[in-house]
């Protein structure tokens, strides 16, 4: 199991800080959340703000493109600290391409689905990912409540990916905090993305440690 | 005269420390240059990183929306701090009601012009503008080169703004270095943007005194 | 079992009027169909329209909203007669979040399926949703015919209802006449959308009272 | 000179009654408001609301398409008693074309231009035009207070009308009361929209005389 | 079973010969495969093209509309020697309307579906459909290689087919020569397209024969 | 003077040898219409029919972009045969980029300007252009008739190439003929493009030859 905190919820204006304390503290990888305004109704940030942590961290780069046409813009966010690079489902319309795409340019390749958007579309790429992003929340902002449902989102994907033998990772973003990390791991997420819960603690390295140890 | 540093060049995992170091040097805005991907094709960065200065400088906000409808989004950039929000004109169909809108929030309202765009866009909104940023440079990044017309531009909107006799500020933003800003100023220009020419020396803080030495 | 008559297929001229008529013969519902000329290729009539009967008629209003970007429109058609607000999931990529923005503001959540669109997609908001409606013609025109997969999509939906406890209510849109509105109810639906078949009729009022009597 | 009540800020329960009650005050067009929720942030109502006058008027339509893609709707607003087809100049890069096709479907063509858009993009139209609509607010809302530069465009395109000897009308929309009409009809308009002026009067009939007696 | 060469991979300076020999070595069908630029990431060639052969094969036509707003289009396709035209369910959020429009043309009614696109979009128009088009490589591009997922698609569709009875037809477009063919006709395909497999090789017509010993 | 016959209106199922003929007969440039069917009203064909053309005919090719995004295009269309690409001003909302992109790939840069677009549209990039197409009919069908307006447009074009001594070729197209052809390029055109009066010609290697000795 890995811990990615969110660094939409960190202090920009001391973002090279922070995520040193949290690469001290433990810390596994970096998740990157690329907002464009349009596909969410918020702008975050984009490659530039994550690039400026390149050389300052070793944590590897967890990129999650909630943005229209991630073909246009994934070459960006290539780096050598880039291990994966993720799109939405309901971005793409020619999915099976941008998964090609982005294991083209040497990255693993990610999906992610909104709450509501159900496993079945991705019956025919799960061969092809390398991890399958269930979003807890309505992508667009940090601090949101967990949506129950994503719990068994997981649980049925865990089946799926043990019927059919797929390696993919699975990874949950949204309202994680203490109390319900440990439900959601034991249901199969390897790869939990922690953002206010995180970066909202008085002491960011321990809450980071606080998580380390429920896993 | 006025120099505006956009942070869009800045080291952004340190972003405070720059944005103090250009502060203690005299300069006296900080230039905010947002884009969303899709009306320049380049994601920088939106609100949080924005406002993640408040209170860690006392410089006024000139916020700079590359962005499609930017009336979604400008209540977003509305701190105690923000001075000016530009909207550029190619991308308001209801230029008229997004002036309005800034107005509205409390804000002092600007328009930014492509380099392509002629002044003659504007004829019916003088009156309504505080702020018109000349673009010499096209939109999306940094680090690019003066194009030579948008001199004859300024020239030739200070030209207008003297006979129409309006209070609006003529703002440039592209390629400005310690060689060519005074051409600029000369011409009319009141408000300066400057990114790589400062951000990208060796010491940025000297970089903003030769700047200011100029005016 | 309620009848929600479709003032799509009313005479606008005497709105007010043909309303009362419905009322009295025992109508429940008004059926508000807004379209927007870019989800569907029709243009039919916003919140205004709807707002001049408030006080004019005590039913309440069930607004299907068959617009793209419908959480732009929805807190325009919030009224104390409000009762539902039905948005379609294939203009929705956010659809777990736009019920929770109608939820939001204080009205119950409906959720409708074009023709061709599998229940499937429901399957992580069904204990979201107040209501699901199954267009059974292709939204956008009155006086279409039945299509009959419709009735199928209603019985699987009422099983799934029925195995996984859910209290959505099923209402169906489109083509429905006093020959087939038997078929549907038998088969789950309690909100009969009945738009030309009513007011097309010689007397509005003896219309509806035929409809009631095969509740 | 001719007045225009725009049915945009009638009672809508009753549209037949009011449209009576101006049509017997005098008042010589109906201006039909016909907006989409996209060109402008509001959807009023579409083709099947005007027709529904038709036969119970005799008064023509001055049809006003605040909408994208006008070239796909506006066959829909072609009846007998349809006088002009109004398109805006910000919505159509292939303005001529669309006029063409306006007077192709055998009604007189018109072009609207947003209070921020200067004349200079009609360069090349005016004489295909039969009708131009100065926007004296920015479109999507009744009941806003005039823009006082919209007067100056009146007088500058009647000057251009008198030298290039141009057949068009000049049409204003937008904050048009008792106070202010004089001053647009002094200056060249000859088609007076007047929408909340007239049905927010407490005697819309009385309302409409008042206009008359003024032109 | 019955062979499509398409002719995006021939050459387009001699393309009435090169199908006059596609056609005399005993191809049944051209396919026709139209791009806009929007819907996939090329421009090929639109209906002027494809009329060009009207008269000079005999070969019905079987048009693979990958484009958006098909129903814009499709009109434009129709000619005495159109069979088929297809067009992709992730550009129709009104699948249905849009087959029935194609149907009510006098043509053959076909939706393709892109790599990553379950069939279970299919449930509901799998009785109104004629051709199902299973699409093997990502559109766009000739040349690509075969997406080995596409042949448990077919099974998958085929066992569906039998179960539900329903009349379609089960074609398949992307990498298809003559190492995989045997594969996909066994599992189902009755329709072939081969492309660069056809016109790249030395002897088009030659090949074209290779082929059909096949079938 | 030139002549660039359009290869819209030939005859597209033996195109190399239409295109032999009016080499042959003396014309001096392809003309290369691209429509996407988003900026046009119709989609007529890509790189791949024009690139059929390489090494068959010595014609260098006049590349006419009626497309949306011509940016992420206009690579496709370089050739060593490609002297001009033109890109819509309509369609350019960063104008001056999309040029020097086109200069930065090796070739001529031109601009189009549909019938309703004004010339002051180009005040500022009249410097960088090629090459300026004044359209005589609305882009996206042959065999159109010609816009008298346009012959003032080029009068005026004419006028401001003298005066500020620039160095772009005036081009013309749509519905020239034998007639109209003498009037544009009197008027300034240097390069001529004609569609359905070549192709369209019982002998288009005559044609050719009249227009020529019109030259």
């Amino acid at each position: 199991m890995r811990l990615a905190p969110s660094i939409l919820s960190s202090d920009f204006s001391r973002l090279g800080e922070e995520v040193e304390e949290i690469e001290k503290a433990g810390a596994h990888v970096i998740h990157v959340d690329v907002m464009d305004g349009h596909f969410v109704p918020n702008i975050s940030y984009g490659a530039a703000v994550m690039k400026s942590l390149c050389g300052k961290t070793a944590l590897p780069f967890d990129v999650h493109l909630m943005i229209e046409n991630p073909d246009q813009y994934l070459e960006d966010f290539v780096t050598d600290q880039t291990e994966y690079i993720t799109v939405h489902q309901e971005a793409c319309p020619h999915l099976h391409r941008t998964l090609q795409h982005i294991k083209g340019v040497g990255v693993k390749a990610g999906v992610a689905l909104n709450p509501a958007t159900p496993l079945s579309v991705l019956d025919y790429v799960l061969e092809e990912v390398d991890l399958i992003l269930i979003m807890s929340v309505n992508p667009g902002f940090g601090g949101q409540k967990f949506i129950p449902s994503a719990l068994r989102k997981v649980q049925e994907l865990e089946e799926i990916r043990r019927k059919r033998d797929c390696g993919f990772v699975i990874e949950i973003d949204g309202g994680i905090n203490l109390q319900n990390v440990k439900k959601v791991t034991d249901a199969g997420v390897q790869l939990v993305v922690a953002g206010s819960s995180v970066f909202g603690a008085e002491n960011i390295g321990r809450r980071v440690n606080e998580f380390l140890e429920l896993f």
